[in-house]
């Protein structure tokens, strides 16, 4: 098969489109062939040598496809029917996306969100199930909760806005200029934050605090996270993009009696990567279905265009996903 | 009535068994007579000026008694039944406890724990709601888990060592000495810890890693705590005797997707508390009653002696805990 080799390990970009081995699956695996490759933020991470894929996984980038079954292996659905050849799914990946062939786990193999095609399910998944396990199974997010969105514009950020609201949350956002905050209106944020311009921790202690804050930043908004909680309020944490290391008032999350976690999905056990997906299927994709979440592809490329790809995406210019054509 | 009372604010000695007014119950309020009142180290903070009492709440210490319902005032039992004249109960309380009658919110009373006395059951109370607050509902312990208790020793500790392993949990334990240690050993501790002179997080590591740190030590523990995490892990933090403010390494927690909580019981609201008392009695009360939980009382003394008795807890010379006379 034909797969993105990163060629050069010390330059990001050199990602070649060339002939490689296709891969085997083992138990309980079975053998997609890819039509459509989401990108991610973690995918450039990965080009740059920051980001490891768990030992056991392939070097070939890419965490989420859309494809049709070439080869079940066996594999069954969560409710025991079994997966078919020819069959139509979507995939939750540690890696090897970015390839004609990947082998999936079969409890991360999803059906398709009604309405969708392999084009938008490709790119959704990944961001699908990062915003649920975060903000629900981490988070408990209740109707009536404030929650605040770092990042608010961002892919993540919109999807978990609109799934916020889907749960009944009043939702706030932060994002860096007047247009960016008007996008976030449109999905359905209710407090805009402009961080160039305000400070979040006063906004949200004068709208009384967030019960959960999905946070990418990391460190730099530490402090400002802790004091903008309610009681019982928890921030979770998904990025570091402003550092790894921060000054951690326990004092203040004392009195607010909060949590702090820090979480991601790559290095989870396939047990639990089988529960977020299924908990994603069953609570998520009727909110797409249905239109309550609304996917936002940027733009499609064809897959050797990649590390165009990744260079639009870390100088910022992409609102959204990106979706590599791989068939 | 006769009750403690602080003279000199800055002076935490000077408490004074006087005259002064009776409390009256508020709706959903009980009068309670006083026999016995449980001392916590919260009360010495109290006395200190570092903890006051939530707004609305008595200046009197006092957050745990048992006693005589003098009037129940139309309170009933959380499965509806009244609450009657002459019962005896015991109850946890905002504050008020050091004196000869106080008012409980209904939801914050207590049956006595079977084959318990007036005497243990007013010192057990907090303990035991901190500690199933702390290591269940906030941070839910399994079977099979590994839960290390910092101070295992403490009243806190050796409540917490005993809960987690009727709970079938493993429990490592830090303490300052060979001997407390023992004690934690006596009580169920199976990995002990000499602070003085091993690196508990050196030791967790080797252990595979702690699901549920129970931390009474805040800042200075803080980057140990974490690096002793096993994967999904969560410290909860009850105390800041090591500081308030510490470097939160948020690559490390996100590595173990670990989280951190702060919490107490005072500050809650009623219903918060309802529902904590609720659990208690629920879970606790019967590992008290079959003895696989033990309460340790380290001596019992007439209320006019506080003073001492609030000198002896800081001065560490109490194992467990000490019941003021009232009655």
């Amino acid at each position: 098969m034909k797969a993105i080799i990163q060629t050069d390990t010390s330059d990001p970009s050199s990602l070649s489109w060339q002939d490689t081995q296709t891969p085997t699956p083992a138990a309980d695996e079975a053998l997609v062939r890819v039509h459509y490759a989401g990108v991610n933020r973690a995918d450039t991470l990965q080009a740059q040598g920051h980001y490891p894929p768990p030992s056991g996984t392939t070097d070939i980038m890419g965490l989420e496809i859309a494809g049709v079954v070439e080869d079940p292996n066996g594999c069954t659905w969560p409710d025991g029917r079994p997966v078919e050849a020819g069959e139509r799914v979507a995939a939750l990946l540690s890696g090897g996306g970015y390839a004609q062939y990947s082998v999936v786990p079969q409890g991360q193999l999803l059906p398709l969100p009604d309405g969708y095609d392999l084009r938008e399910a490709a790119s959704v998944v990944e961001v699908a199930c990062t915003v649920w396990s975060n903000i629900m199974m981490t988070a408990h997010v209740d109707e009536g909760d404030t929650v605040l969105v770092h990042g608010g514009a961002g892919g993540i950020g919109l999807f978990a806005v609109q799934t916020a609201k889907a749960l009944g949350a009043r939702v706030a956002v932060t994002a860096g200029s007047a247009e960016k905050l008007e996008t976030c209106r449109g999905y359905g944020a209710d407090i805009l934050v402009n961080y160039r311009e305000q400070d979040f921790a006063e906004v949200m202690k004068d709208a009384g605090g967030a019960d959960v804050i999905l946070d990418i930043i990391g460190a730099k908004y530490l402090a400002g996270n802790v004091a903008s909680l309610a009681p019982d309020g928890h921030v979770v944490i998904i990025g570091m993009q402003g550092g790894v290391k921060g000054e951690l008032n326990i004092g203040a999350l004392l009195a607010k009696r909060g949590s702090v976690s820090a979480t991601g999905l790559r290095y989870r056990d396939r047990a639990d990567k089988a529960r977020i997906v299924a908990a994603t299927v069953e609570n998520v994709w009727p909110m797409l279905a249905d239109g309550r979440v609304r996917h936002h592809i940027d733009r499609t490329v064809p897959v050797s265009d990649v590390a165009e790809a990744h260079r639009a995406l870390l100088a910022g210019e992409v609102t959204g996903k990106i979706v590599l054509e791989v068939e």
